[in-house]
């Protein structure tokens, strides 16, 4: 017997897998008064429409508060399904849409549905460390596939394929962490080469609406809709604190994945569903979203302005500068400390010059780059960007490794 | 490869312990017009306290929509958690609160973080199929415990009690679905065994504040908080609609359910956490709750008048007659059939007269009493009551078994 009465608990073993986010350690130590804080992935509150919101829980309660306080059916509140299915970019039948407490229940259901204990599931490198999390409980091999700044590099995924592969998680556009787009050739390649393979994809896309110049291309779900699962969120358009996402799956899973999504909370808030079929209703999305655009386009522009400021690039090699990708779209900006530093290491010495970040490594399932590093350019104000982008570049020339 | 191009799609073996809720299709049925439904769960609409959430909707959206609306921390919004953990009838510190996207989620992430693949789960006779099938995909054997209408037997615990069990399921308090509730004598004795044992208990609480005449005993997790996790919700209370919930854990696995919560969903909608703290303050569920209990209790009245009018006892054997218990709290009665009926098969006959019930057989781990089902009281209105159960007792008539 390996229990005691004063600690009658033996966890599972799955339980070993499951660890405190370092996202969100760091995002305690950021929310000290004074610190300006590129590390949470938090939208930013000047995007919520705040009155829409109370407009619409204002009609909800009035008109249909017995049913939208009821508890209700696990696939979702059906006006809201058909809203989803109609926006999408490609023929969705409404039987194939799941609505989800916020995408990642999407990503919780999708592993416990498909992955068994030591079945292998890809990812990209690096990848969303939610997903990491939702996966590991279900105790996969998960396993890089290499990726580049166009996303995943089809002749790796062929070699780390296997045939119990279960699935490829793929974050195709203004991916988390990186900001990088997955071109429209990858996206084809990679379609083909997973079709070949007999390999499914889970698309997820909580970003693919905030482009800033032109729409990424089409979704890889589109292209092959029987062999993807499709993973959607309201946080980023709407808001994140109603916790309401959408997934799309074909027939072949969706029957599993409605029955552990019942198992897992039996549904959505039916109330939250109504609001925001409420405020999405009379096309809404496509009057808010292009400001979310704006704004988020500026706060990108501002980042690059003050990093192309702080950091000069002239007569210094790429190995002994900070150097940073130019997203498209999203939310985030990945940069790459000079040689020999170490984003962890760094990341108190930031903060105490009153900025913070989130360290790339947290987004590896493996062979993590520890020069990586995710700043977020949606939260702060232009303003705090230039401020933090300067004390962030005061502490890395402060922190500069002897040349040998 | 066991996989084709066309259907790529390889199934978790959990996958197979996954199936369609009984309920959930039975629930289909009773949705046509006409029918007098004894079959959900589903609170009485009327207690819904809207004109509160109204005023709660509007307050938190003009005080605080930056916060209610941005992404949340995991354990949940510290006011309710506060509010829950004063409310509670032992000492209970406010970091052991975690808010869950319903007490359903509660179960799941119990699950995750106890149960391995065969390793023993132990539950009531009958037990609440919501939790069946939350623990069914980590795979565990669940095993009932033998249990009479004052709840589990402590000596058959004892003799289905193995090293590897790791915990015992209960819901002490006008139990879904017998509506029965543990006495004091057999809670005591139940935390006096656990605890020999090393035994953890998991303590589920959704209807303990439902009580008609006098308030069950102490929760069993009162008598030992580091041997018990308790589950509650807002669901029985407030509605069901706003999806929330909460698990009180002690320190030996808190950290765990937090982390398996955040991979979960990240966090319960802070909205909804916000209006829940709004609507409560000033001691609202003192002056609400008693009067959900005075229309329950009316309405278990009505049904226990109606079933004793349909169902005389005169002279006729119990086996003979339908059955059923007087419940002291909660949503649910437990009626039997008389010897040979089966409540499977009688259910469309039912159904064809107008009224439905959930046959008990869902309820079982193991060995279903096809003679049970579960009525609730706390739907429909009493004439309903009246037609519904003279509709019962006319198909309970019409398709009694021939005497031999």
């Amino acid at each position: 017997m390996n229990t005691t009465p004063s600690n009658p608990w033996t966890l599972a073993r799955r339980a070993e897998r499951m660890n405190p986010s370092v996202i969100r350690e760091i995002l305690k130590v950021t929310e000290k008064p004074g610190i300006i804080s590129f590390g949470g992935g938090l939208p930013s509150a000047r995007t919520f429409p705040v009155a829409e919101f109370a407009a619409a829980c204002a009609k909800v309660l009035r008109d249909d508060a017995p049913a939208a306080l009821q508890y209700a059916s696990s696939e979702g509140y059906r006006p809201l399904v058909e809203m989803v299915a109609d926006r999408l970019p490609w023929k969705v039948d409404p039987s194939q849409v799941l609505i989800t407490t916020g995408s990642q229940q999407g990503l919780d259901l999708v592993a416990k549905v498909l992955a068994d204990a030591g079945s292998r599931v890809l990812v990209e490198t690096p990848t969303y460390l939610g997903a990491l999390q939702a996966f590991a409980p279900m105790e996969p091999e998960i396993v890089s596939v290499a990726s580049d700044e166009h996303g995943v590099d089809v002749d790796d995924l062929q070699h780390q394929w296997r045939p119990d592969t279960r699935f490829l998680y793929v974050l195709p556009n203004f991916q988390n962490p990186t900001g990088r787009t997955m071109t429209e050739a990858r996206r084809s390649a990679l379609v083909v080469r997973a079709a070949e393979l007999g390999l499914p994809l889970v698309e997820d896309n909580p970003y693919g609406d905030l482009w800033f110049d032109t729409p990424p291309p089409a979704p890889l779900t589109a292209r092959n809709p029987d062999g993807c699962i499709y993973l959607g969120s309201f946080s980023k358009v709407l808001a994140p604190g109603l916790r309401l996402g959408f997934l799309v799956a074909p027939k072949a899973v969706f029957p599993k994945l409605l029955q552990a999504k019942q198992a897992a909370d039996l549904h959505s808030p039916g109330f939250n569903q109504r609001i925001v079929v409420e405020v999405m209703q009379g096309g809404f999305l496509d009057r808010h979203v292009p400001t979310i655009r704006t704004l988020y386009k500026t706060q990108r522009d501002a980042m690059l302005a003050a990093l192309a400021r702080e950091f000069p690039a002239t007569g210094v090699d790429a190995d002994e500068r900070l150097t940073w990708n130019k997203p498209d779209g999203g939310m985030f900006l990945w940069a790459r400390l000079p040689e020999g530093m170490n984003a962890v290491d760094l990341l108190p010495k930031a903060v105490v010059k009153g900025v913070a970040y989130v360290p790339g490594a947290a987004f590896y399932a493996d062979k993590a780059d520890p020069r990586a590093l995710r700043l977020s350019f949606v939260t702060p104000s232009v303003p705090d960007i230039e401020r933090g982008v300067a004390a962030l570049a005061a502490t890395v020339r402060e922190n500069m490794p002897v040349p040998a």
